[in-house]
């Protein structure tokens, strides 16, 4: 496609009436994946070029995608044919992108850690904070997850009263080589920690990680797993275990104690609440509510098809014509109180 | 954006290297429904025209999305910037405009049904056929529902057997004015005839349709609930309980009886299995599986943020600081066996 | 124990002060589990002695509880010291056996079936109304399993409404040698028709037994799975799947749909319910209501220990001291904030 | 009935041939219902007496159950027609009848805790050790709960490999009046030390007890909810939310974490285990396992109804008449594969 067009101005402050150029920095598995998004799911952005230490896997994921190969990710921040930039390169190198991304006025999504201590982060949050205006979101993801958007939403409402506790677990089934102890606080508890915060709207005042007898499924030295106490402003207890080699899968769960009930996600059936009244969720309104993201997938696959050229990726007539028939003979079966038999003809 | 650039001569069989102009005939709840979904959900679409047999609500929905009010579907149809439609008009409606688009070459999503009899449905068969290649995709969405598609894989998998019934029910809270006994069939039950034809790969040779006692909260003179008896090709049968005023919620249940075992979708959970050994379902292998739909949520809403000027939807600096602050602390407390205390300075 | 002070005449019109004395007939399987159940568990009966077919079964389950070995039935239910019969022998010999036990005016609990046909199970209706009184009891169990009592509750209350749909499957691993087509009706589905008849409390006025493709699993000429579909007095439609080949397990389901919301047992959670408010079920009140159980099986080993002369089944005082060493460390941390430990010194 | 033939000499070391002649001291509310359950339910047992510090009280439920009210426990211990005693007095007096009991040589049930120190405790296992034979079990009811010992046989096995955490959860919906701090350890927890105890068969080395924000729903003073932080041998780690004011009901969790998979009951589900295999739990094998306790109810009650006169506590003849007719008419439905009507005639 051209770009001729898109030569206006824009900038971040005024938003933009055309498709975001943006450009991933880092294409290890999470950047690559978060290449994909960006070129093939998410409306309204276009991905424009990747940049990695490594050259060559940067050129061969931009070849893959068709979009720019941009060796110094520097140089990536400041194009001017870059509108906003994704961060998911290794976490060291996260403070100085940042800072550049916040002096280029490039809007930034930065995956988690937003840097490896809490002096440079402070330092990007008053260096934002002196710029006057949001420029870098982290990437907690969770945060976007429907269950953990429901539990917020319980908390907020007080329905169930003060909370007090949070029992979280958070397992694995095995690590990557190379991981230790303090990982599994800085690259797993972390979610725990903003999912803490983003759950009860509270900071948290006080940490204890304790050490129970460690698992034989573990690397020679790592201390897996822990057992994580969080204390919070107004005195709620938020408890985690963090287990990275459970052999078994990946296993987020969360559950609030509050005065007056319970509520829980990640038990793989939505949330799930006990109270005065008895446990249960909820039962989905319509059809909207159930297959809501049925109708997003079936809209994707069948412009993907069609731009493609393949035409369709799904029922076609013959489905629509098998179903008319049944149908039909369903209607007459209504009527008679009698079987009635289909004969659909050949396929043709 | 100019479409100077798009009028290169663009076919359906050949493709599109730009995104796929689309108008939405009929836009009722449904039509809206899909109209906001092409404007701001499609990757590689573009929402361009609405049309609609109420004049008013063509031009409001028009209006609202920024797009072309077309009075005439069939024009909407045949218009030379219009590449692919959508038809989401009352079903008595889809024969003519199906066959229109046919002619047109113009790739179409119709909702169900493909037409209202199986006379008018397999002439749309025929005509299809005879341009030599698909064009028209009929809306059964739940082909495209998580769930349908792991219990499609499970009996395509013949792990359990041959299947030997299918257990469904369909249930709503309540129905539109105007509900008729014969739509029951026709609007609801239609759904459980493809999903049947879907997750068991065959036709259906013979359908009975079951009058049981009312509810009393049915409208006058509507057969709520039915009972309906499908039989297979394989000798499969479904059965399915149909009830649309139960008061309650939407659900739609299906479990898949077959020679060693059975598997249930529908229940919130996934899909379950009975097997010789037990029951259960998968636990994800890894974050991807559980939070890639959070990571789709969470770039959408970060582009929309960006392109609207607004910078951040979703955990910002301060939500980074406050994570890397814990995790320091929570480090020095792995390594000291003490409880830390967490102090993050002034809110800025 | 003596028996001399039990020659107190009794009869089943005034009841007992001793313990009832009972001979099971027919010691099978079923037989022979009864038998133990008297012998070991039913408080206030004392079992006496058995019958059977097969002499020498008769001896060795006689030898094994130490009672009568009675080699006739029939004398068996006519013996003097014999105050009420438990029948599980072939549902062929059930009639003669129950008109006797009716002629001697003896308490019988008689395994279903009460006869193998209409006919003669009307003729001991009649025989027993002649009586004017209820001596004969029919052995089906389910309705005193707790969540059959409990779905039963749920319609009694007409809070769901009235019943539409009761939905049912009953499921079973594989069957005996010699199974037949109609057995599974009349040995299986049977158990549906008394729990339909109890559960909804009114009559069933026509079936129809539908016959799907079977199972591989299934031994040669068994019609295995079949669908059943009965229809009671008020319109209820009952329809069951009986599969009991299915190489898995032991699975009884029942859900009733009723008019304003439904209620599911035998999914091994209890009853759970859906209705306006959602779906979910009840949280025990208290300990009894979720330890009662416990408690009756901890006095039952408990006596049992100390009659055999072993003294203790369960936690011993060692248990007692440990637990009130954790707890005496735990009040203390309690009370500083510390961390205690626990020193039970040497085991004695 | 004449306890005559009942003054042979038995002494608990050799067992006892006839029922066991058990007194109840104190009959508060846990005390009557251990009364009733050992009158009404426990088999080989005979209530003969019952004791309590309220003489009104004592009478009362002496005469309730037709037994001796003897006002001084002590005596009640000694007395030559009392086998076996159970113990539901006050904690702190069961030191003296616990040692009473050991000097009469009378097997004894004591409701926890066995005393209410560590050293009274400890006295209590030497002077047992001093006799050299078991005499005194202590009433830790949960280890006869059918899933206890289901989550027991998993640790024993090994199948998951060596525990690495229990978490539990305790909670009462509200708490008696003056219930103090300390007792939310001494009363509640304790059933967690020992089901610690139990389940891993290990001692614990340390606790630690925290407390985290109060529910305003406690009375004053009362420092609930707590959490408890329990070490053992192993290094396995336990942790326990305590909370007894929730408002809701009585809620009773353990899951196990092992190496290698996680067990979990108290969910109403029975065990439900997580490994790499997946989640889930088991299938009954067949119906003794699903309907047994069925079975056991059915029994019971038809020997209470035949000894009390009423004859019949279940379904009746009709039941059974009703029953063969409806499997009659679907036996000759599967023949023919029509449906066939139920006419049962006038109900006699």
């Amino acid at each position: 496609m051209s770009t001729a067009t898109q030569t206006t101005l824009h900038t971040a402050r005024e938003g933009y009436d055309r498709d975001l150029r943006v450009a991933v920095l880092g294409v290890g598995m999470m950047g690559q994946d978060h290449a994909r998004r960006l070129a093939q799911l998410t409306k309204g952005a276009r991905l424009v070029a990747v940049s990695d230490v490594d050259g060559a896997r940067t050129d061969a994921v931009a070849a893959e995608f068709g979009v720019r190969a941009l060796h110094d990710p520097v140089a990536a921040v400041e194009d001017p044919e870059v509108d906003a930039v994704v961060i998911a390169t290794p976490g060291f190198t996260h403070e100085g992108l940042v800072l550049k991304a916040l002096e280029a006025g490039k809007p930034t999504l930065c995956e988690k850690p937003l840097t490896t201590s809490p002096e440079t982060s402070r330092a990007i949050v008053e260096a934002e904070r002196a710029l006057g205006r949001q420029l870098v979101q982290v990437g907690f993801m969770r945060r976007f997850d429907a269950e953990y958007e429901r539990l917020r939403a319980v908390v907020a409402s007080q329905e169930l009263g003060r909370p007090l506790f949070l029992h979280c677990v958070h397992r694995n089934a095995t690590t990557p080589p190379n991981f230790s102890s303090e990982m599994l606080v800085l690259d797993s508890v972390v979610h725990e920690v903003d999912a803490a915060r983003f759950l009860l709207g509270e900071e948290i005042t006080a940490i204890t990680v304790l050490r129970p007898g460690r698992t034989s499924n573990a690397p020679e030295g790592l201390q897996d797993p822990q057992f994580v106490l969080m204390e919070t402003e107004s005195g709620a207890l938020v408890d985690v275990e963090i287990f990275v080699n459970t052999t078994t899968g990946y296993v987020v769960r969360t559950e609030l104690v509050a005065e007056r009930g319970t509520a829980q996600i990640g038990l793989g059936v939505g949330l799930v609440q006990q109270s005065r009244a008895g446990w249960g969720g909820g039962i989905p309104a319509d059809f909207k509510e159930r297959f809501g993201a049925a109708y997003d997938v079936e809209f994707q696959r069948w412009v993907d098809a069609v731009r493609s050229g393949a035409g369709v990726d799904g029922p076609g007539v013959w489905d629509g014509y098998a179903a008319a028939a049944v149908c039909a003979a369903g209607v007459e079966s209504l009527r008679t109180g009698r079987r009635v038999e289909v004969d659909l003809g050949a396929r043709v």
